[in-house]
């Protein structure tokens, strides 16, 4: 495909961009318009976008997500952690079926491409599905075999067992060759899989150069409860066990936000990823004193993230982008903390190079991930400054067009299967939820 | 007018609303539609909606708003306090003129319609222009005369001239019988205003039943500063100077942060009203400890605002109340602080209260100022809860339609001249910021 985008913002200045296949080939005031017989295989799948009225910018990389979690959107919402999980959550995942999170994962995917999301980072049960919708939808994500061994031999031989069936399937399986997908080691967190099986898994995915997506330090108590069991915190430990050291820059802790200096200098050591998820932490009442700045200067690759549905309630990154942003100025009480500017590369650029990928920036050679947005969006006018109106000030109805590996997956703010997705999502919900 | 809802989801359950006049007065499953004839002079304005895929709430009040700083959004953003209020702001607020002013508030007033706010108490310059524009968006607001002496006895009678005079011009202006307006008493700041004019001010309130709107303790660094000066905090020295008294649940504190137990129990003791603006807090680093359930406990009138565009860069009251519900969760470190029930109260009736109206909640004799929001939108997908949907994952883009007063100011997410006003304001921009 070949899409040439006319006279739109980049930074400020009107350009014009040219997308062949995969990647963007082409950003200049003078660029020509394709013309009929330039590309002969691709006539009929050339697309002329006008941009008079639009403003480029990256797509966002959402890296901590439980995508079929959007079907509990607002269940048991308001309750203390234990009860949501033992009274709420927990009864209604054993309904879980591959049917349930294929069309979570749909809904989660149409959600996150309306607020201009390409690329997410997974962690949920049944896999094999959620492969399917997100090849279904078009954009891209890191699918995360997750599971918890709690410590139990025989628990660990079946995780061992699972995630080795998973692999050899996916490995034969379509979505082998998918340019969109990444399959990803995920043991749950340090708290529940023992030390033995996080080291296996890192030993497992370093082998087959996959990632390591794991929960980290989401609360002040996991910390204290390390510290007691067994007399260090947890990156500490991880680093201990020889899991950093596996897995460098492959390897991605969630939340991280419970951190002391040696944690931050060992995570910067090995080049190593976290994801910051404002609006669960604080939904949650985890924590808001992320040291983005720290883990910033010691080198850690700092990216963003929305956690599931069930604990922030949407998977919007430009509002978590706006959340992260604010949430730094706050606490730090530093108006000029984390500009604009910063938590845009967070929100993209960090969180595609996390993944490997070279996106999350608008330049010549990089993949074709990009969003447009409609000026005339009442959060843009007056246009002062493009991209403190975006990240501050507009919300995702202003996206107008989503373009993901140099494909249009949305435009005009509309996306297709829309319809179908919130009627399937809406009768799966009743097999989730029943009692 | 005469408007009917049919089949709306209203908390949980699917009801007609019929509305005369200005306010709601019927609402049940069985209450038949208008016929013609019932009402012989609004039978050419009776409008019949039907609710399915439609939930109704109360609209919101933003209760510390500049609203023609809507013109600044963007500009000189992430710069310092100081050098962003004089090497930006001051510098433009010099060009500021009537024109300005009124196309500054009337986008304001669009912006806050497509978010769902009918009623806004405003604080800045060109009063009557932004009552000229308030009148012709067709929502509420409370248009206040603001000023500072800077402790100058010159400055001060100037003021005190100044505010005489607009009050005299208003009661003869067409305004005066409007039941939109509230023209309002608004001295800047305690540190910005003698205590002499502050109390003059709050006689001139008290006289005429006018409300007091002023900045309260934002920053730290004023508290400090009073007890340096006065030797007392800044609420004390407002009671001891009789203010609190004079003004009593008229007296609008907006900000009202940095507060001691003192401080909560003598606001407690006059029933005041305080207005939390927390993106504002939050971006300009002001702080984020805002005291909800110590200030509702004493019986302070807790409301929300947005501010200015110029600090917090948009005036969605929708986004506001879940970033203060999350807040409150965040730095409580507790998850059920704050239930989306008392957020919207806090965002609606609590304002709607302090404005003196009986609005903001979707009951039978309360005025018809309302909000239909579309379920289709993918933040009600799937529905668990509408309410926590609402305030924790919809944006204002699922607001469909408006009502303030009896009369619908926004349908199918279009406001009236919305065209015309964002070109208008993209003009008066350029006079603004000309250097």
């Amino acid at each position: 495909m070949v899409i040439f985008i006319k006279d739109v913002l980049l930074n400020g200045e009107k350009t014009s961009i040219l997308i062949e296949n995969e990647s963007i080939t082409g950003i200049g005031k003078n660029l020509s318009m394709p013309v009929s017989g330039t590309y002969p295989d691709s006539d009929n799948d050339t697309k002329i976008i006008d941009g008079n009225g639009l403003a480029v910018f990256p797509t966002f990389a959402n890296m901590h997500t439980h995508a079929a979690m959007t079907l509990f959107r607002g269940y048991g919402d308001d309750h203390p952690l234990q009860e949501w999980l033992n009274q709420w959550i927990w009864p209604a995942e054993r309904n879980l079926d591959d049917d349930i999170v294929y069309w979570g994962t749909r809904l989660a995917c149409l959600e996150m491409i309306k607020s201009g999301t390409t690329l997410f980072n997974d962690m949920y049960f049944f896999p094999e599905a959620a492969m399917r919708a997100v090849h279904d939808s078009g954009i891209r994500a890191m699918i995360g075999f997750t599971g918890f061994d709690f410590f139990n031999p025989e628990s660990a031989d079946k995780l061992k067992k699972d995630i080795s069936d998973w692999y050899d399937n996916y490995s034969k399986s379509e979505f082998q060759n998918s340019k969109l997908m990444i399959p990803v080691v995920a043991p749950h967190a340090p708290y529940t899989v023992s030390g033995d099986t996080l080291l296996w898994l890192a030993d497992f995915a370093a082998e087959r150069g996959m990632h390591y997506h794991i929960h980290m330090s989401e609360t002040a108590g996991e910390v204290t409860n390390s510290i007691e069991q067994y007399g260090i915190r947890p990156y500490i430990r991880l680093e201990k066990l020889g899991v950093l050291d596996r897995c460098g820059d492959r390897f991605i802790g969630a939340h991280s936000l419970h951190l002391d200096d040696d944690e931050i200098k060992i995570l910067g050591q090995h080049r190593a990823a976290v994801v910051h998820n404002p609006n669960s932490n604080l939904k949650l009442g985890s924590g808001y004193k992320f040291m983005f700045n720290e883990l910033r200067d010691a080198g850690v690759n700092v990216t963003l993230g929305t956690d599931g549905c069930s604990s922030s309630n949407n998977l919007d990154m430009l509002e978590a982008s706006k959340t992260m942003a604010l949430l730094q100025k706050g606490w730090r009480g530093d108006p000029t903390a984390m500009p604009a500017s910063e938590a845009i590369q967070v929100a993209s650029a960090n969180g595609f190079k996390a993944a490997g990928l070279n996106a999350g920036k608008i330049s010549v050679g990089t993949k074709a991930d990009l969003l447009l947005v409609n000026l005339d969006n009442i959060g843009f006018v007056p246009n002062n400054d493009t991209l403190s109106n975006f990240i501050y000030a507009a919300h995702s109805e202003s996206i107008d067009t989503v373009v993901c590996n140099g494909r249009i997956v949305m435009s005009n703010h509309h996306v297709n299967d829309e319809r179908t997705i919130k009627d399937e999502a809406r009768r799966v919900v009743q097999k989730l939820l029943c009692k």
